[in-house]
Protein backbone atom coordinates (compact mmCIF):
# COMPACT_ATOMS: atom_id res chain seq x y z
CA UNK A 1 0.00 0.00 0.00
CA UNK A 2 1.66 2.87 0.75
CA UNK A 3 5.10 3.39 -0.71
CA UNK A 4 4.40 0.77 -3.37
CA UNK A 5 2.78 3.67 -5.22
CA UNK A 6 4.56 3.58 -8.71
CA UNK A 7 2.56 1.14 -10.81
CA UNK A 8 -1.45 1.10 -10.46
CA UNK A 9 -2.98 -1.74 -8.68
CA UNK A 10 -6.11 -2.21 -11.01
CA UNK A 11 -4.42 -4.27 -13.42
CA UNK A 12 -5.22 -8.19 -13.88
CA UNK A 13 -3.17 -10.73 -11.74
CA UNK A 14 -0.28 -12.40 -12.35
CA UNK A 15 -0.66 -15.97 -14.64
CA UNK A 16 1.78 -18.44 -12.68
CA UNK A 17 3.28 -18.59 -16.80
CA UNK A 18 4.54 -15.35 -16.57
CA UNK A 19 7.86 -14.82 -16.36
CA UNK A 20 10.36 -14.20 -13.99
CA UNK A 21 12.20 -10.51 -13.99
CA UNK A 22 16.13 -10.75 -12.88
CA UNK A 23 18.42 -8.08 -13.16
CA UNK A 24 22.16 -7.24 -12.32
CA UNK A 25 24.00 -4.13 -13.51
CA UNK A 26 25.74 -6.31 -16.27
CA UNK A 27 25.82 -9.99 -17.51
CA UNK A 28 27.12 -11.35 -13.88
CA UNK A 29 23.62 -12.20 -13.01
CA UNK A 30 23.19 -14.81 -15.31
CA UNK A 31 24.90 -17.27 -12.86
CA UNK A 32 21.55 -16.64 -10.68
CA UNK A 33 19.92 -16.42 -13.95
CA UNK A 34 21.57 -19.81 -14.48
CA UNK A 35 20.94 -21.72 -11.02
CA UNK A 36 17.42 -20.68 -11.52
CA UNK A 37 16.93 -22.54 -14.68
CA UNK A 38 18.43 -25.28 -13.97
CA UNK A 39 16.45 -25.70 -10.58
CA UNK A 40 12.85 -24.74 -11.95
CA UNK A 41 12.99 -25.97 -15.91
CA UNK A 42 9.47 -25.20 -16.17
CA UNK A 43 10.08 -20.97 -15.67
CA UNK A 44 10.90 -18.51 -18.20
CA UNK A 45 12.47 -15.37 -17.46
CA UNK A 46 13.21 -12.03 -18.43
CA UNK A 47 16.54 -10.97 -17.77
CA UNK A 48 17.94 -7.72 -17.91
CA UNK A 49 21.39 -6.63 -17.36
CA UNK A 50 22.33 -2.22 -17.36
CA UNK A 51 25.57 -3.15 -19.15
CA UNK A 52 25.44 0.95 -20.13
CA UNK A 53 25.47 1.54 -16.48
CA UNK A 54 28.09 -0.97 -15.04
CA UNK A 55 29.28 -1.78 -12.62
CA UNK A 56 27.21 -0.89 -9.94
CA UNK A 57 29.78 -1.69 -7.38
CA UNK A 58 31.53 1.48 -7.98
CA UNK A 59 28.47 3.71 -7.84
CA UNK A 60 26.75 5.65 -5.36
CA UNK A 61 24.07 4.00 -3.53
CA UNK A 62 21.72 6.47 -4.59
CA UNK A 63 22.45 6.02 -8.26
CA UNK A 64 22.16 2.41 -7.63
CA UNK A 65 18.89 2.73 -5.82
CA UNK A 66 17.07 5.46 -9.27
CA UNK A 67 18.51 3.07 -11.86
CA UNK A 68 17.32 -0.38 -9.62
CA UNK A 69 14.10 0.72 -9.54
CA UNK A 70 13.66 1.94 -13.30
CA UNK A 71 14.50 -1.45 -14.04
CA UNK A 72 12.04 -3.24 -11.93
CA UNK A 73 9.03 -1.02 -12.82
CA UNK A 74 10.17 -1.88 -16.33
CA UNK A 75 10.13 -5.43 -15.72
CA UNK A 76 7.05 -5.32 -13.77
CA UNK A 77 5.48 -3.66 -16.35
CA UNK A 78 6.59 -6.38 -18.69
CA UNK A 79 4.35 -8.84 -16.57
CA UNK A 80 6.91 -10.88 -14.63
CA UNK A 81 5.13 -12.15 -11.64
CA UNK A 82 8.26 -11.77 -9.46
CA UNK A 83 11.76 -9.85 -9.44
CA UNK A 84 15.08 -11.28 -8.63
CA UNK A 85 17.94 -8.50 -7.88
CA UNK A 86 20.72 -10.59 -9.07
CA UNK A 87 23.59 -8.08 -7.71
CA UNK A 88 24.58 -7.60 -4.93
CA UNK A 89 25.29 -3.81 -4.92
CA UNK A 90 21.77 -2.97 -5.65
CA UNK A 91 20.37 -5.48 -3.35
CA UNK A 92 22.73 -4.31 -0.59
CA UNK A 93 21.36 -0.44 -1.54
CA UNK A 94 17.74 -0.64 -3.78
CA UNK A 95 16.04 -3.64 -2.20
CA UNK A 96 13.95 -1.30 -0.10
CA UNK A 97 13.21 1.25 -2.84
CA UNK A 98 12.33 -1.57 -5.43
CA UNK A 99 9.99 -3.70 -3.16
CA UNK A 100 8.24 0.07 -2.55
CA UNK A 101 7.85 0.55 -6.43
CA UNK A 102 6.36 -2.45 -7.32
CA UNK A 103 2.16 -3.82 -6.31
CA UNK A 104 2.45 -5.60 -3.28
CA UNK A 105 1.68 -9.49 -5.40
CA UNK A 106 5.18 -8.82 -7.29
CA UNK A 107 7.43 -10.69 -4.61
CA UNK A 108 10.94 -9.35 -5.03
CA UNK A 109 14.12 -11.83 -4.08
CA UNK A 110 17.55 -10.59 -3.63
CA UNK A 111 20.79 -12.11 -3.41
CA UNK A 112 21.60 -11.09 0.01
CA UNK A 113 18.90 -12.22 2.11
CA UNK A 114 18.78 -15.84 1.08
CA UNK A 115 22.44 -16.35 1.86
CA UNK A 116 22.31 -14.52 5.03
CA UNK A 117 19.68 -16.99 6.27
CA UNK A 118 21.31 -19.94 4.76
CA UNK A 119 24.44 -19.35 7.07
CA UNK A 120 22.54 -18.61 10.54
CA UNK A 121 20.71 -21.45 9.35
CA UNK A 122 23.70 -23.68 8.98
CA UNK A 123 25.25 -21.83 12.19
CA UNK A 124 27.94 -20.83 10.94
CA UNK A 125 29.34 -18.60 13.07
CA UNK A 126 32.60 -17.09 11.75
CA UNK A 127 32.09 -15.45 8.29
CA UNK A 128 34.54 -13.73 5.45
CA UNK A 129 32.82 -11.87 2.67
CA UNK A 130 34.24 -10.37 0.00
CA UNK A 131 32.28 -7.40 -2.50
CA UNK A 132 32.50 -4.29 -4.32
CA UNK A 133 33.10 -1.52 -2.82
CA UNK A 134 29.51 -0.65 -2.71
CA UNK A 135 28.36 -4.09 -1.01
CA UNK A 136 31.09 -4.21 1.50
CA UNK A 137 30.68 0.11 2.05
CA UNK A 138 27.13 -0.86 2.70
CA UNK A 139 27.84 -3.31 5.61
CA UNK A 140 24.75 -5.16 4.69
CA UNK A 141 26.00 -8.94 4.93
CA UNK A 142 27.97 -7.85 8.39
CA UNK A 143 24.54 -6.05 9.92
CA UNK A 144 21.55 -8.38 8.50
CA UNK A 145 24.56 -11.27 9.57
CA UNK A 146 24.69 -10.32 13.07
CA UNK A 147 21.37 -10.14 13.26
CA UNK A 148 20.22 -13.25 11.70
CA UNK A 149 22.94 -14.35 13.95
CA UNK A 150 21.36 -13.30 17.31
CA UNK A 151 17.31 -14.25 15.97
CA UNK A 152 19.00 -17.96 15.55
CA UNK A 153 20.75 -17.57 19.34
CA UNK A 154 24.58 -17.84 18.07
CA UNK A 155 26.62 -16.23 20.50
CA UNK A 156 30.57 -15.68 19.27
CA UNK A 157 29.93 -14.73 15.64
CA UNK A 158 33.01 -12.98 13.81
CA UNK A 159 32.23 -11.42 10.02
CA UNK A 160 34.86 -9.79 8.06
CA UNK A 161 33.70 -8.29 5.03
CA UNK A 162 36.33 -7.11 2.71
CA UNK A 163 36.08 -4.89 -0.79
CA UNK A 164 37.67 -6.50 -3.63
CA UNK A 165 37.04 -4.54 -6.74
CA UNK A 166 39.47 -5.67 -9.10
CA UNK A 167 38.24 -9.28 -9.07
CA UNK A 168 34.85 -8.20 -11.19
CA UNK A 169 36.82 -6.76 -13.82
CA UNK A 170 39.71 -9.98 -13.62
CA UNK A 171 37.01 -12.29 -14.31
CA UNK A 172 34.97 -10.15 -17.44
CA UNK A 173 38.32 -10.20 -18.87
CA UNK A 174 38.06 -14.32 -18.66
CA UNK A 175 40.91 -14.31 -16.56
CA UNK A 176 39.05 -16.07 -13.64
CA UNK A 177 41.63 -19.80 -13.89
CA UNK A 178 44.38 -17.32 -14.70
CA UNK A 179 47.53 -17.15 -12.32
CA UNK A 180 47.19 -13.88 -11.77
CA UNK A 181 43.83 -14.37 -9.69
CA UNK A 182 45.12 -16.35 -6.79
CA UNK A 183 47.98 -13.83 -6.27
CA UNK A 184 45.14 -10.70 -6.31
CA UNK A 185 42.57 -12.41 -4.38
CA UNK A 186 45.61 -13.65 -1.64
CA UNK A 187 46.97 -9.74 -1.90
CA UNK A 188 43.04 -8.97 -0.63
CA UNK A 189 42.82 -11.10 1.66
CA UNK A 190 46.27 -10.77 3.52
CA UNK A 191 45.81 -7.24 3.44
CA UNK A 192 42.69 -7.64 5.82
CA UNK A 193 44.67 -9.67 8.03
CA UNK A 194 43.69 -13.40 6.60
CA UNK A 195 46.68 -16.03 6.74
CA UNK A 196 46.24 -19.11 5.04
CA UNK A 197 47.57 -22.16 7.91
CA UNK A 198 48.04 -19.20 10.29
CA UNK A 199 44.74 -19.68 11.80
CA UNK A 200 41.48 -20.77 10.65
CA UNK A 201 40.44 -17.61 10.68
CA UNK A 202 37.05 -18.21 8.89
CA UNK A 203 34.97 -21.44 8.49
CA UNK A 204 32.92 -19.62 5.58
CA UNK A 205 33.71 -17.52 2.66
CA UNK A 206 30.30 -15.38 1.06
CA UNK A 207 31.44 -14.95 -2.49
CA UNK A 208 29.23 -11.53 -2.46
CA UNK A 209 29.33 -10.90 -6.27
CA UNK A 210 27.50 -12.91 -9.04
CA UNK A 211 30.89 -12.62 -11.11
CA UNK A 212 33.02 -14.40 -8.64
CA UNK A 213 31.40 -18.21 -8.65
CA UNK A 214 33.22 -18.03 -11.23
CA UNK A 215 36.38 -18.22 -9.66
CA UNK A 216 35.72 -20.67 -7.19
CA UNK A 217 38.77 -22.88 -8.62
CA UNK A 218 41.11 -20.13 -7.58
CA UNK A 219 39.32 -19.13 -3.98
CA UNK A 220 39.56 -23.03 -3.42
CA UNK A 221 43.45 -22.81 -3.86
CA UNK A 222 43.79 -19.81 -1.48
CA UNK A 223 41.70 -20.34 1.30
CA UNK A 224 42.53 -24.13 0.85
CA UNK A 225 39.50 -27.34 2.10
CA UNK A 226 38.94 -26.28 5.38
CA UNK A 227 36.89 -22.76 4.33
CA UNK A 228 33.48 -23.42 2.78
CA UNK A 229 32.37 -21.09 -0.35
CA UNK A 230 29.10 -20.43 -0.20
CA UNK A 231 27.48 -21.02 -3.56
CA UNK A 232 25.39 -18.02 -3.91
CA UNK A 233 23.23 -18.64 -6.99
CA UNK A 234 21.56 -22.26 -6.06
CA UNK A 235 20.88 -20.53 -2.50
CA UNK A 236 19.02 -17.53 -4.30
CA UNK A 237 17.44 -20.28 -6.67
CA UNK A 238 16.00 -21.97 -3.99
CA UNK A 239 14.39 -18.41 -2.41
CA UNK A 240 12.97 -17.84 -5.70
CA UNK A 241 11.06 -21.24 -5.98
CA UNK A 242 10.25 -21.01 -2.33
CA UNK A 243 8.87 -17.47 -3.14
CA UNK A 244 6.82 -18.50 -5.53
CA UNK A 245 5.56 -22.00 -4.17
CA UNK A 246 3.90 -19.83 -0.95
CA UNK A 247 2.09 -17.39 -3.72
CA UNK A 248 0.98 -20.47 -5.76
CA UNK A 249 2.86 -19.36 -8.68
CA UNK A 250 5.08 -21.80 -9.58
CA UNK A 251 4.59 -22.22 -13.25
CA UNK A 252 2.96 -25.55 -13.85
CA UNK A 253 5.87 -28.62 -14.59
CA UNK A 254 4.49 -28.50 -18.77
CA UNK A 255 4.15 -24.61 -18.98
CA UNK A 256 7.41 -23.66 -20.38
CA UNK A 257 6.56 -22.27 -23.72
CA UNK A 258 8.89 -19.31 -24.88
CA UNK A 259 12.28 -19.08 -24.64
CA UNK A 260 14.29 -17.11 -21.67
CA UNK A 261 14.48 -13.25 -23.09
CA UNK A 262 18.25 -11.61 -22.05
CA UNK A 263 18.23 -7.71 -22.61
CA UNK A 264 20.93 -5.82 -22.08
CA UNK A 265 20.87 -1.54 -22.54
CA UNK A 266 24.13 -1.40 -24.02
CA UNK A 267 25.46 -3.92 -26.48
CA UNK A 268 28.96 -4.75 -27.23
CA UNK A 269 30.49 -7.72 -28.94
CA UNK A 270 32.19 -8.18 -25.29
CA UNK A 271 28.97 -8.47 -23.74
CA UNK A 272 27.57 -10.92 -25.93
CA UNK A 273 30.84 -13.24 -25.82
CA UNK A 274 30.99 -13.18 -22.18
CA UNK A 275 27.93 -13.61 -21.72
CA UNK A 276 27.92 -17.58 -22.42
CA UNK A 277 30.82 -18.03 -19.49
CA UNK A 278 28.79 -16.80 -17.25
CA UNK A 279 25.45 -18.85 -18.22
CA UNK A 280 27.25 -21.80 -19.02
CA UNK A 281 25.42 -22.59 -22.43
CA UNK A 282 24.69 -20.34 -25.47
CA UNK A 283 23.02 -16.74 -25.02
CA UNK A 284 21.35 -14.48 -27.41
CA UNK A 285 21.84 -10.88 -25.84
CA UNK A 286 19.56 -8.38 -27.38
CA UNK A 287 19.46 -4.44 -26.87
CA UNK A 288 16.27 -3.51 -24.58
CA UNK A 289 15.00 -2.40 -21.53
CA UNK A 290 13.95 1.04 -19.96
CA UNK A 291 16.23 3.26 -21.79
CA UNK A 292 16.18 1.82 -25.22
CA UNK A 293 14.80 4.42 -27.46
CA UNK A 294 15.07 2.68 -30.88
CA UNK B 1 27.72 25.71 -40.05
CA UNK B 2 25.74 22.56 -41.44
CA UNK B 3 25.63 20.40 -38.20
CA UNK B 4 26.71 22.65 -35.91
CA UNK B 5 22.65 23.16 -34.71
CA UNK B 6 22.50 22.06 -31.50
CA UNK B 7 23.44 25.59 -29.63
CA UNK B 8 22.19 28.76 -30.67
CA UNK B 9 24.92 30.95 -32.37
CA UNK B 10 23.63 34.10 -30.95
CA UNK B 11 24.85 33.74 -27.90
CA UNK B 12 27.75 36.63 -27.84
CA UNK B 13 31.50 35.85 -28.61
CA UNK B 14 33.83 33.49 -25.82
CA UNK B 15 35.96 36.17 -23.42
CA UNK B 16 39.44 34.75 -23.29
CA UNK B 17 39.26 34.75 -20.09
CA UNK B 18 36.59 32.13 -20.12
CA UNK B 19 37.38 28.73 -18.90
CA UNK B 20 38.54 25.78 -20.93
CA UNK B 21 35.91 23.10 -20.79
CA UNK B 22 37.35 19.53 -20.19
CA UNK B 23 35.49 15.97 -20.23
CA UNK B 24 36.21 12.13 -19.77
CA UNK B 25 34.31 9.40 -18.93
CA UNK B 26 35.70 9.51 -15.16
CA UNK B 27 38.64 10.84 -13.45
CA UNK B 28 41.62 9.84 -15.39
CA UNK B 29 41.17 12.87 -17.50
CA UNK B 30 42.94 14.58 -14.67
CA UNK B 31 46.48 13.37 -15.79
CA UNK B 32 45.23 15.80 -18.93
CA UNK B 33 43.73 18.73 -16.80
CA UNK B 34 46.82 18.81 -14.92
CA UNK B 35 49.05 18.88 -18.05
CA UNK B 36 47.33 21.52 -19.21
CA UNK B 37 47.55 23.54 -15.78
CA UNK B 38 50.99 22.93 -15.88
CA UNK B 39 51.51 24.55 -19.11
CA UNK B 40 48.69 27.51 -19.25
CA UNK B 41 48.85 28.25 -15.13
CA UNK B 42 46.71 31.58 -16.41
CA UNK B 43 43.76 28.90 -17.53
CA UNK B 44 41.35 28.43 -15.21
CA UNK B 45 39.49 25.00 -16.32
CA UNK B 46 36.04 23.74 -15.96
CA UNK B 47 36.45 19.66 -15.70
CA UNK B 48 33.86 17.37 -15.83
CA UNK B 49 34.09 13.26 -15.22
CA UNK B 50 31.09 11.02 -16.05
CA UNK B 51 31.56 8.84 -12.84
CA UNK B 52 28.20 7.59 -13.22
CA UNK B 53 28.72 6.12 -16.39
CA UNK B 54 32.30 5.27 -16.64
CA UNK B 55 34.07 3.37 -17.94
CA UNK B 56 33.47 4.37 -21.46
CA UNK B 57 36.23 1.77 -23.12
CA UNK B 58 33.81 -0.85 -22.40
CA UNK B 59 30.68 0.73 -23.88
CA UNK B 60 29.41 0.46 -27.30
CA UNK B 61 30.25 3.69 -29.67
CA UNK B 62 27.07 4.90 -30.29
CA UNK B 63 26.86 5.51 -26.06
CA UNK B 64 30.03 7.30 -25.94
CA UNK B 65 28.82 9.63 -28.54
CA UNK B 66 25.08 9.85 -26.76
CA UNK B 67 26.85 11.16 -23.58
CA UNK B 68 29.91 12.91 -24.74
CA UNK B 69 27.48 15.45 -26.71
CA UNK B 70 25.31 16.06 -23.73
CA UNK B 71 28.59 16.78 -21.90
CA UNK B 72 30.05 19.12 -24.77
CA UNK B 73 26.62 21.02 -25.01
CA UNK B 74 26.55 21.13 -20.90
CA UNK B 75 30.43 22.43 -20.67
CA UNK B 76 29.67 24.98 -23.64
CA UNK B 77 26.26 26.24 -22.25
CA UNK B 78 28.58 26.80 -18.98
CA UNK B 79 30.45 29.44 -21.66
CA UNK B 80 33.89 27.08 -22.41
CA UNK B 81 35.82 28.72 -24.72
CA UNK B 82 37.10 25.36 -25.69
CA UNK B 83 36.28 21.76 -25.48
CA UNK B 84 39.20 18.75 -24.27
CA UNK B 85 37.80 15.18 -24.83
CA UNK B 86 39.94 13.83 -22.01
CA UNK B 87 39.68 10.60 -22.65
CA UNK B 88 40.59 8.59 -25.33
CA UNK B 89 37.61 6.13 -26.09
CA UNK B 90 35.31 9.53 -26.62
CA UNK B 91 38.15 10.84 -28.87
CA UNK B 92 38.35 8.15 -31.09
CA UNK B 93 34.78 7.40 -31.76
CA UNK B 94 32.76 10.86 -30.59
CA UNK B 95 34.65 13.91 -31.98
CA UNK B 96 33.04 14.38 -35.27
CA UNK B 97 30.08 14.54 -33.26
CA UNK B 98 31.05 16.68 -30.36
CA UNK B 99 31.89 18.76 -33.32
CA UNK B 100 28.96 18.84 -34.66
CA UNK B 101 26.81 19.91 -31.90
CA UNK B 102 29.06 23.36 -30.77
CA UNK B 103 29.51 26.76 -32.08
CA UNK B 104 31.92 27.09 -34.51
CA UNK B 105 34.17 29.47 -32.15
CA UNK B 106 34.24 26.21 -30.07
CA UNK B 107 37.46 24.51 -31.02
CA UNK B 108 37.67 20.84 -29.63
CA UNK B 109 40.49 19.35 -28.79
CA UNK B 110 41.03 15.40 -28.77
CA UNK B 111 43.92 13.34 -27.25
CA UNK B 112 44.24 11.10 -30.23
CA UNK B 113 45.39 13.61 -33.12
CA UNK B 114 47.97 15.30 -31.09
CA UNK B 115 49.42 12.56 -30.69
CA UNK B 116 49.65 10.88 -33.88
CA UNK B 117 50.82 14.66 -35.20
CA UNK B 118 53.61 14.37 -32.79
CA UNK B 119 54.28 10.52 -34.35
CA UNK B 120 54.51 11.35 -38.08
CA UNK B 121 56.27 15.20 -37.14
CA UNK B 122 59.15 12.51 -34.72
CA UNK B 123 59.18 10.63 -38.04
CA UNK B 124 58.61 7.45 -35.56
CA UNK B 125 57.74 4.36 -37.58
CA UNK B 126 57.12 1.35 -35.81
CA UNK B 127 54.87 1.94 -33.51
CA UNK B 128 52.40 0.39 -30.51
CA UNK B 129 49.51 1.74 -28.87
CA UNK B 130 47.74 0.46 -25.55
CA UNK B 131 44.11 1.39 -24.92
CA UNK B 132 40.73 0.25 -24.29
CA UNK B 133 38.27 -1.92 -25.78
CA UNK B 134 36.55 0.72 -27.17
CA UNK B 135 39.66 2.98 -28.09
CA UNK B 136 41.27 0.00 -30.24
CA UNK B 137 38.47 -0.86 -31.63
CA UNK B 138 38.08 1.79 -33.47
CA UNK B 139 41.12 1.76 -35.06
CA UNK B 140 41.63 4.85 -34.35
CA UNK B 141 45.21 5.52 -34.14
CA UNK B 142 46.28 2.80 -36.71
CA UNK B 143 43.91 5.10 -39.05
CA UNK B 144 45.00 8.37 -38.83
CA UNK B 145 48.66 7.06 -38.55
CA UNK B 146 48.99 5.28 -41.43
CA UNK B 147 47.36 8.47 -43.21
CA UNK B 148 49.81 10.49 -41.09
CA UNK B 149 52.69 8.91 -42.06
CA UNK B 150 51.80 8.96 -45.88
CA UNK B 151 51.46 12.72 -45.71
CA UNK B 152 54.84 12.95 -43.89
CA UNK B 153 56.28 10.41 -46.55
CA UNK B 154 57.21 8.09 -43.76
CA UNK B 155 57.33 4.56 -45.75
CA UNK B 156 57.82 1.39 -43.86
CA UNK B 157 55.72 2.33 -40.94
CA UNK B 158 54.09 -0.49 -38.76
CA UNK B 159 51.30 -0.19 -35.96
CA UNK B 160 50.00 -2.65 -33.38
CA UNK B 161 46.89 -1.65 -31.65
CA UNK B 162 46.38 -3.62 -28.08
CA UNK B 163 43.58 -3.62 -26.18
CA UNK B 164 44.40 -4.00 -22.43
CA UNK B 165 40.99 -3.56 -20.81
CA UNK B 166 42.46 -4.35 -17.47
CA UNK B 167 45.13 -1.81 -16.99
CA UNK B 168 42.59 1.01 -16.49
CA UNK B 169 40.66 -0.90 -13.13
CA UNK B 170 44.14 -1.59 -11.49
CA UNK B 171 45.41 1.59 -11.48
CA UNK B 172 41.98 3.09 -10.61
CA UNK B 173 42.47 0.87 -7.41
CA UNK B 174 46.08 2.18 -7.27
CA UNK B 175 47.54 -0.59 -7.92
CA UNK B 176 50.00 0.85 -10.56
CA UNK B 177 53.29 0.41 -8.80
CA UNK B 178 51.72 -3.28 -7.33
CA UNK B 179 54.44 -6.24 -8.53
CA UNK B 180 51.31 -7.68 -10.42
CA UNK B 181 51.03 -4.39 -12.87
CA UNK B 182 54.17 -6.03 -14.49
CA UNK B 183 52.89 -9.46 -15.31
CA UNK B 184 49.90 -8.31 -16.47
CA UNK B 185 51.33 -5.66 -19.00
CA UNK B 186 53.47 -8.24 -20.12
CA UNK B 187 50.31 -10.90 -20.53
CA UNK B 188 48.68 -8.05 -23.09
CA UNK B 189 51.56 -7.41 -24.79
CA UNK B 190 53.36 -10.76 -24.91
CA UNK B 191 49.64 -12.62 -25.84
CA UNK B 192 49.62 -9.73 -28.82
CA UNK B 193 53.54 -10.83 -30.22
CA UNK B 194 55.79 -8.90 -28.56
CA UNK B 195 58.83 -10.16 -26.57
CA UNK B 196 61.40 -8.41 -24.53
CA UNK B 197 64.99 -8.56 -26.22
CA UNK B 198 64.06 -10.92 -29.03
CA UNK B 199 63.58 -8.18 -31.56
CA UNK B 200 62.66 -3.85 -31.28
CA UNK B 201 59.71 -4.21 -32.44
CA UNK B 202 58.85 -0.81 -31.76
CA UNK B 203 60.52 2.05 -31.04
CA UNK B 204 57.20 4.03 -29.40
CA UNK B 205 54.30 2.94 -27.29
CA UNK B 206 51.56 5.58 -27.46
CA UNK B 207 49.94 5.11 -23.77
CA UNK B 208 46.28 5.40 -25.62
CA UNK B 209 44.34 5.64 -22.33
CA UNK B 210 44.47 8.42 -20.01
CA UNK B 211 44.96 6.39 -16.52
CA UNK B 212 48.04 4.52 -18.05
CA UNK B 213 50.40 7.78 -17.26
CA UNK B 214 50.27 6.72 -13.54
CA UNK B 215 51.80 3.27 -14.65
CA UNK B 216 54.57 4.81 -17.10
CA UNK B 217 57.21 2.98 -14.50
CA UNK B 218 56.01 -0.34 -14.55
CA UNK B 219 55.53 0.30 -18.92
CA UNK B 220 59.32 1.03 -18.59
CA UNK B 221 60.14 -2.27 -16.60
CA UNK B 222 58.31 -4.21 -18.89
CA UNK B 223 59.46 -2.77 -22.67
CA UNK B 224 62.96 -1.36 -21.29
CA UNK B 225 64.71 1.37 -21.96
CA UNK B 226 64.57 1.66 -25.66
CA UNK B 227 61.03 2.02 -26.43
CA UNK B 228 60.09 5.36 -26.05
CA UNK B 229 56.74 6.16 -23.63
CA UNK B 230 54.79 8.94 -25.63
CA UNK B 231 53.27 11.80 -23.01
CA UNK B 232 50.05 11.87 -24.18
CA UNK B 233 48.82 14.32 -21.52
CA UNK B 234 51.64 17.28 -22.63
CA UNK B 235 51.37 16.82 -25.84
CA UNK B 236 47.68 17.53 -25.76
CA UNK B 237 48.06 20.48 -23.77
CA UNK B 238 50.21 22.04 -26.23
CA UNK B 239 47.47 21.19 -28.74
CA UNK B 240 45.63 23.06 -26.43
CA UNK B 241 47.31 26.34 -26.20
CA UNK B 242 48.17 26.12 -29.77
CA UNK B 243 44.50 26.46 -30.47
CA UNK B 244 43.73 29.06 -28.01
CA UNK B 245 46.59 30.87 -29.38
CA UNK B 246 45.41 30.71 -32.74
CA UNK B 247 42.05 32.35 -32.43
CA UNK B 248 43.65 35.14 -30.00
CA UNK B 249 42.00 33.20 -26.74
CA UNK B 250 44.83 32.17 -24.63
CA UNK B 251 43.91 34.29 -21.26
CA UNK B 252 45.90 37.01 -20.39
CA UNK B 253 49.13 36.65 -17.85
CA UNK B 254 47.53 37.68 -15.00
CA UNK B 255 43.88 36.86 -16.10
CA UNK B 256 43.24 33.47 -13.61
CA UNK B 257 41.26 34.84 -11.25
CA UNK B 258 38.74 32.04 -10.17
CA UNK B 259 39.82 28.58 -9.14
CA UNK B 260 39.39 25.42 -11.14
CA UNK B 261 35.66 23.66 -10.98
CA UNK B 262 35.72 19.72 -10.97
CA UNK B 263 32.10 18.25 -11.07
CA UNK B 264 31.48 14.30 -11.25
CA UNK B 265 27.85 12.75 -12.37
CA UNK B 266 27.85 10.64 -9.63
CA UNK B 267 30.02 11.31 -6.22
CA UNK B 268 31.88 8.21 -4.24
CA UNK B 269 34.13 8.50 -1.50
CA UNK B 270 36.57 6.30 -3.51
CA UNK B 271 36.61 8.78 -6.92
CA UNK B 272 37.09 11.79 -4.36
CA UNK B 273 40.08 9.80 -2.26
CA UNK B 274 41.66 9.26 -6.00
CA UNK B 275 41.43 12.10 -8.06
CA UNK B 276 44.24 13.56 -6.07
CA UNK B 277 46.35 10.59 -7.52
CA UNK B 278 45.54 11.40 -11.44
CA UNK B 279 45.60 15.10 -10.54
CA UNK B 280 48.80 15.06 -8.67
CA UNK B 281 47.48 17.57 -6.23
CA UNK B 282 44.23 18.33 -4.21
CA UNK B 283 41.51 18.31 -6.15
CA UNK B 284 37.99 19.21 -4.96
CA UNK B 285 35.69 17.21 -6.46
CA UNK B 286 31.76 18.07 -6.12
CA UNK B 287 28.60 16.69 -7.92
CA UNK B 288 27.07 18.36 -11.30
CA UNK B 289 26.85 18.41 -14.74
CA UNK B 290 24.05 17.67 -17.63
CA UNK B 291 22.80 14.67 -15.47
CA UNK B 292 22.44 16.39 -12.00
CA UNK B 293 18.70 16.49 -10.60
CA UNK B 294 19.35 17.97 -7.27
Amino acid sequence: MEGRMCLPSSRPSLASDAPIGIFDSGIGGLTVAHAIAQAMPAERMLYFGDTAHMPYGDRSPELVRTYSVRIAEFLAAEGCKAIVIACNSASATAKAAVEACLPEDVPVIDVVAPVVQHLAHEGVKRVGVVGTRATIGSGIYGHSLREAQRANGLTGGRIEEWATPLLAPLIEEGWQSHELMLPVIQGYLEAAGWHAGKERHIEALVLGCTHYPLAEPAFRQVLGPEVDLIDGPSIVAAAVSAALRTRGMLAPADARQGQHEFMVSDLTDNFAQSAQRFFGEEVHLVPGGPWFQH
